[in-house]
């Protein structure tokens, strides 16, 4: 038997071209000769849907293109993830399912027993979990269906849930499993990925064909890297990361195991061609062709420039220089250099003039009051003004530079700094903007080693530094990772050895700059707790610090 | 027995404030006799608390107020809401719980059953639900302990769910029903609370004392409303919508009936209340003092320049007429006419120069290039950045002042007129803003009759009106809201008499403006379908309309 998984990237809504695009794969899979074709999870309508699951017609479309699929099962079994609805008036509404079509029926439907409702996942929000479970017979095997979450509470161990949908698929006997996943990237998810089909593998001893998503959806990342496991639990085929593939596997092959076909998973490899993806997939997916980004001189701005000309190409790529009278003639020259590092358009607008129309028109109430944040946050909204502007002109769309550190403290200005269609760096720690700038310049050096090694500073007064304000990046990004990405409250910050003085003073950055946060761009996931949907904390709170 | 029912103001995360008002609410109770007294859910941490409840050290704080509550039931008993732990290992970390508390102990702890995962509501993500269904006694009766929805599911007639946990405890033959309630506002909500308290008490035949908070939470607002309902079936009492209240009830009064306290529901009445306490928490609860407001002379900063001075008092409300060159005369004589009807500060600072500043700056770039809305743009930004400038410079808090029929159709500017700590207006359609408007004029003319006469305009082109590039509002406003609340799509809409070319119209502008909605301010929630939290739609999404 051969069995065929697609890993496709999928694209919300848009269940014509998802639906095009499966049926393609259809046909390339059937002339391979493959007796089954596995597509993701949700892969009618791409994941996640959101409230569109909420909307009759939504549903109904995506019913529609089951049934396209139906039609087109004569010769191959299609295993196609869509919303179906809940036939009882008891529960939500919806299930979320794997359907089984061939030869122009649907051989079974499975649904998704383990519903995801923590960080960026709401599933409990539509769907209704699971009640029965049963193995699909198909040309002489029995193949156990499961969708995403469904394989990770193997023993039933993970403590959110307290029924595992496969043991209770096992009295039948399976002969392989078959997994439909849109499961989203984090630095260490691969790792954890295989980790957790393998002791699927372990525990059954039947091969499991685990089918991802690839692409992003807006903040969300899915890296692909669908694999094949053998019952002896060596790796048959891991499929590439961040990219489209269709490959067909011969069971017989993958029974016999021996293989180890694990890709390299180096961090800051995976993070930098996350991040590609997420910017490439925001703009082909909205339709855009042309970013715009402010260059500093830093390093934020530079790696995200980077970044931007890897996904869209030179030309696409346009920034602006915005010095103020703060501006170093070091940053101007640095930001310059890399621009023509990256052969890209860039053009130098000095906001002086305009911040000084600012100041003249405020002056009947600033009077001689010092210059303070207020003057600070001007110079900061002039650019994002002037950005914008050009966005508005020209069509292009402007990238916010925000990194994870400034964005968990707030050291930035709302309607400035943090304006953008999408938050490239707002996952990304200061300390690993610095190891992604590293690893561009690993083989030529794009980014000037001076915008690296130089103290990170906002040039909005004279001779600011980050440090002025901020404790170092090194020791503040240990902190902030410990509270955000490892939920410690203070007590158990102060015991694991961070100063108590640094703790609450950052702890309350963090808090009281939810405000900043909820207004700013959505923010490309590659962490286990990123700002966004993620996370989601009250503004209106007081925290007892 | 006597039960006293505190409908107080909590403060998410304040939980030693929330403490301390609930000890005084309790020796208040004592003092006059009571038996019980009963909080609303979550009442030590404030509703919702989101992921506060994934810190381990919140949870300790939260029991320890419950501990101290404990220490203090001496002589009354005291039902408290709270988190705490699932002591077993499997399903959710958490039990929404309510505590009945006496003589220094617990007596009894019930936990939440129905976990609302819906619009604002994200129980599942925290929570397991009740496993176990017992009445409490107390000095020889029974009570049936329930927290907010669980009173929401009688007869099992809720799709939603699949138990009703009165149901359970019934065998137990309680004598009345308490229920601590977090209830959001909207518009019809109080209306239906009433009409679900009396399913319950007419299906059970006992009373049910229904305690609900009161208070915003920034975009979520609290009416308190609570209710005693005799067997009868007639409201007992209910109390003060949207103000902080201790009532001692007789049980054998109550349960004799007969009475009707029931108030006015008037819906605008509710909305106009709604949104003065929305923006009176918003300052209060984050130690603000002071609004700044730009005034266009327009019916929606009008109408929520009033209800700022109605939360905070005219001094504290202070005013910018932001006038651009398109602007009539008229409008700046509206402004000025309701400062001066309100008595608040207020200052006129025109924005041609600024924007001169940022056209001379841009002309390298736009050359003889038309005017659009680029230039559009940078007239709204001009304003935002003055404004948020003034609030920069003297602490003053920026409200917004767009209505809900704008930020679906995305007729704003991003970091312009969509500046702002919280949107006033933002769930309140245009024409609802015309209704307030009225409300507000009933007794006395406030607003200048022209601010509400006049045709919309945003005055940043010459003779510009929004119905240059939007349906009547009347129209428009009814087809959002079968969109937007009635999550009617395409077809039904036509089916209900819509122009099919205006569905295609106003849908596309709803679903391709999410991008703004995403960095919009919190909206004050006063519907069944608000924008925010409760409402979550992908950004990279294709509408296939």
């Amino acid at each position: 038997m051969k069995i065929a998984l697609a890993q496709l990237n999928y694209h919300i809504g848009n269940i014509a071209g998802n639906l095009q695009k499966m049926l393609s794969a259809v046909e390339d899979a059937w002339k391979q000769g493959a007796d089954i074709i596995c597509f993701g999870e949700l892969s009618v309508c791409g994941y996640p849907p959101r409230d569109f699951l909420e909307m009759d017609e939504f549903i109904d479309q995506c019913l529609e293109a089951v049934e396209t699929l139906q039609s087109a099962s004569r010769d191959i079994a299609i295993v196609v993830g869509s919303p179906m609805r809940n036939p009882t008036a008891a529960g939500k509404d919806l299930y979320n399912a794997a359907f089984f079509l061939y030869a122009g029926e649907i051989k079974g439907i499975q649904h998704k027993t383990l519903l995801p409702t923590y960080d960026i996942f709401d599933e409990y929000r539509y769907f209704e979990p699971a009640k029965t479970f049963h193995t699909i017979a198909f040309k002489g095997k029995k193949i156990a269906l499961s969708i995403c979450e469904d394989i990770w509470n193997v023993g039933n161990e993970n403590p959110l849930y307290t029924v595992c949908p496969l043991d209770e698929m096992m009295g039948e006997g399976p002969d392989f499993i078959l997994n439909l996943s849109a499961s989203p990237f984090d630095s260490a998810h691969a790792k954890e990925r295989i980790h957790t089909v393998r002791v699927n593998v372990q525990q059954y001893g039947i091969p499991l064909f685990y089918t991802n998503g690839v692409g992003a959806q807006t903040d969300i990342i899915f890296d692909g890297g669908s694999l094949v496991m053998s019952p002896d639990g060596s790796v048959f085929d891991e499929m590439p990361y961040f990219q489209e593939e269709i490959r067909v596997y011969d069971l017989a092959s993958v029974l016999e195991g021996g293989r180890d076909q694990e890709q390299d998973k180096d961090k800051i490899t995976l993070i930098h061609d996350a991040l590609v993806v997420g910017i490439r997939d925001y703009f082909e997916k909205l339709g855009f062709k042309q970013a715009i980004i402010g260059l500093s001189g830093g390093i934020d701005s530079a790696v995200t420039t980077v970044l931007a000309v890897r996904a869209l190409g030179k030309e696409q790529v346009r920034v602006l220089l915005l010095p103020s009278q703060y501006s170093t003639g070091h940053s101007v020259e640095d930001a310059r250099a890399l621009a023509e590092n990256l052969g890209i358009q860039y053009d130098i607008l000095p906001i002086k003039p305009v911040f000084e129309a600012f100041e003249s028109a405020l002056h009947p109430f600033f009077n001689e009051l010092p210059f303070n944040i207020a003057e600070e946050n001007i110079q900061a909204r002039v650019r994002g003004v002037l950005l914008m502007a050009m966005s508005n002109k020209f069509g292009n769309i402007l990238l916010n530079t925000t990194n994870k550190s400034e964005m968990a403290v707030g050291y930035g200005t709302l309607y400035g700094d943090m304006c953008g269609g999408i938050a490239v760096l707002g996952d990304v720690y200061k300390t690993e903007v610095f190891e992604l700038a590293r690893h561009i310049n690993a083989s030529q050096v794009v980014i000037p080693e001076n915008s690296i090694s130089k103290p990170p500073s906002a040039e909005l007064r004279p001779d600011q530094k980050d440090s002025d304000s901020l404790p170092p990046y090194d020791e503040l990004d240990r902190l902030l990772f410990q509270y955000i990405e490892g939920r410690k409250g203070p007590k158990a910050l102060v015991s694991m050895g961070f100063d108590p003085v640094l703790v609450t003073r950052v702890l309350r950055m963090v808090n009281q700059n939810e405000f900043k946060r909820e207004q700013a761009p959505p923010v490309l996931r590659i962490s286990t707790k990123a700002f966004g949907s993620g996370r989601r904390f009250p503004i209106v709170a007081k925290y007892s610090i």
